[in-house]
């Protein structure tokens, strides 16, 4: 009896996270045909890719697989017809309102998902009527909240509020960490990083081998008052940090910025100019694996540590 | 079989945390008498005073108790005598090089426990020759590391690379959140904020007020270029937030802390010229309690959290 198993029809309550850039239905199909829930990230794609990708997503699995729509980019008319024509049966938004399309979505059969980083915004996407909640801690790669509320600290103060099934993320890479969730409360969990460094993801080699190098401080929380975003501590942070310092407005920061770093850096593999978004728990991420034996590790593990705690009450 | 409680021969594996203006005689002993492990705050005393709180607190149990003192503190010989006179089962030092005291409190016949916020501090405690380390993450109230680790990612960093008895700190204020740091790898719990909101803490009641009232947002972390801190967004930080905006100097912010804030906010009361020290899982926190009832409701929801998850293996 696990609420998010039961939602998705899933094996495993193991979300992959959507991330820009890396998860494409490679790495979507391999996490789905491993018991775990597969996700395309949307938000790095033209409408045309996207359908590509499902497609080959399709072929590649028969489970259910989902698609990641931040739902503050472009042309999302457009986005959300396909998803619709294409019945994806699970969408996950985030980035945006809840309230504009979940309705849309859930007439045409999706099980539709919100991404968060706070309470406020949990209540605010229960009433707008999703099916599930995901939490995402301070210590998440990529885009991230305001309140800076540690995944630690954020699962048990949504979980105290909302009644629909909650998957926790931020932190998570180990079964260790995925039983940490749960016992905060969780149903389930999202893991991202973890997925960057697979052989499936369509991550850059450059980034990949980033991710597997990184240690505690690698990453930061930055563009604060722009889009949080966490990424990795390189050339093109330092110039951000210095910018900072010398007192430039969010419109010089922005303008430095210009378009297109994240695929320059994530995808095209240039560590020095690109923006590289990753999560903290990259400090315990050693090696590329397959996303199967990614999984796999995590559930013994999940067992393993269960299973010796259970012998310890206290 | 938890190497924490048998390090410290208590009943159950939860420390409190040894706050200043917090952790006194009345808090330490009813910890200690509960089950748990006491700890007086040093930092907040002069040597006579903490001579009178440790032996206060000998007539107030029977128990161990240990006693938290932040190493760059003045008058530190003054101190170690103190400890060393009064036979202190258990010493937890902070802030500051783990190796130039450790060896004289163990020699005489103290358990040493470092508290660490980094990987690479953890080892160098670990080389110092301490008993067991305290691993505190981003969201712990208080002093802070500058690597914005969290708890969740923190602890199992730590626990993959030092063998001594680990204790987690930072996002803990329940049986759940207790249960997530096990989960992780550590041995037992610091508990810092859940226990100022008790009857037997010596903070003002206007500060175990705003504890019980803190909400998701309400602390940050701040002063990262003097010492970092974790404290409530009061009006005092809220100045503090506008001189780093005018681009203050570290030496014109130093002049506006000026001394005796924490004393100011955490013990007088003044919740708009002092400073309060409190972790971001205040905002779980809803009633003043006993510190007997603190425990009993962490170790009853400890256990009940773990049963139901036994029952859910994946």
């Amino acid at each position: 009896m696990n609420k998010i198993i039961d939602l998705f029809k899933i094996k495993y309550p193991i979300i992959q996270g959507g991330m820009v850039w890396v998860s494409g239905w490679k790495l979507a199909s391999a996490v789905s045909n491993s018991g775990g829930l597969g996700i395309i990230g949307a938000g790095s794609m033209h409408p045309d890719v996207l359908t590509e990708h499902i497609l080959k997503c399709k072929k590649a699995t028969s489970k259910p697989f989902g698609v990641n729509v931040p739902l503050l980019y472009p042309q999302m008319d457009k986005i959300i017809k396909i998803l619709i024509d294409q019945k994806i049966p699970i969408v996950i938004t985030s980035a945006g309102n809840p309230s504009t399309w979940t309705n849309k979505l859930k007439d045409s059969g999706s099980i539709v998902v919100h991404v968060v980083s706070s309470v406020k915004f949990a209540i605010k996407a229960e009433k707008a009527g999703v099916d599930a909640i995901i939490a995402e801690g301070f210590e998440a790669g990529g885009h991230n909240g305001r309140e800076e509320t540690t995944t630690m600290v954020l699962v048990p103060l949504i979980s105290e509020v909302i009644s629909l099934p909650l998957i926790a993320a931020g932190g998570i890479a180990s079964g260790a960490s995925m039983l940490a969730a749960m016992s905060l409360g969780a149903d389930g969990v999202q893991i991202g990083s973890r997925f960057v460094a697979s052989h499936e993801a369509s991550s850059h080699i450059n980034f990949k081998n980033i991710v597997t190098s990184a240690e505690e401080g690698s990453t930061i929380l930055t563009l604060k008052d722009l889009t949080p975003v966490r990424l990795v501590k390189n050339k093109f942070y330092e110039e951000i940090k210095k910018l900072y310092l010398v007192g430039a407005s969010s419109q010089e920061i922005s303008d430095y910025l210009g378009k297109g770093r994240a695929k320059k850096g994530m995808f095209e593999g240039d560590l020095e100019q690109g923006e590289l978004e990753i999560g903290q728990v990259s400090s315990q991420i050693k090696k590329i694996k397959y996303a199967k034996e990614i999984i796999s590790d995590i559930v013994k593990e999940y067992n393993r540590v269960l299973d010796i705690l259970s012998k310890q009450k206290i």
